[in-house]
């Protein structure tokens, strides 16, 4: 009879940049396991796609978000710049604001579902 | 040098059930349509696919969402009921709540943007 907690899902689009919870998800995991393979390989993403999404952040920032020695699938290592700390930081806190910010909202939305 | 206004993308997962910017706008034009097969091509999405949206948010809330005649790709006309203009409501509020708490968080990482 109960809902399970209602999750907000937020990409933010600044024109054609666009920052959102894989990029979110895959800086934690490059600062955990100070590697883009290994990041990568926890979220069930290819090598390639990992690369990819780190290419595309380090290009529409001012300074790279993540600093790496391209190494191949077998590493290299990586670590999350302090300007990539800061990004992640501020996406952090825009989901837990506009949630906090919304919650009467969501409460009534959740409300008017069918228990899941 | 300037950036075009950042835009906060939302989506909202209740569970298995999942409300976003595609089922809000798809509730938007069959209220300004009257037709589930003309809000689809509104967006370019296909009416099977528009028919699913309008299915799925059915099942999933206590009082149906949108009211039709099934009446094929021709027609048979549809219309929002008073319990799909409250959710759309809610949703939208929420975007809107959601972008004005963390504004100071969205224009700081837009700020660490290279220009659009």
């Amino acid at each position: 009879m109960t809902h399970p907690p209602a999750r907000l899902q937020l990409r933010i689009h600044f024109g054609d940049a666009m920052f959102g919870p894989g990029k979110a998800r895959l800086l934690e995991l490059i600062r955990d396991h100070g590697s883009i393979s290994a990041a990568g390989r926890a979220m069930d993403m290819s090598y390639k796609r990992a690369w990819g999404l780190v290419e595309e952040m380090n290009a529409a920032f001012h300074t790279p978000l993540v600093a790496s020695a391209r190494g191949g699938p077998g590493g290299g290592g990586a670590t999350v710049t302090e300007a990539g700390l800061v990004a992640l930081a501020h996406y952090r806190a825009i989901e837990a604001q506009a949630t906090a910010a919304a919650l009467p909202d969501i409460t009534a939305l959740q409300a008017m579902l069918k228990p899941g």
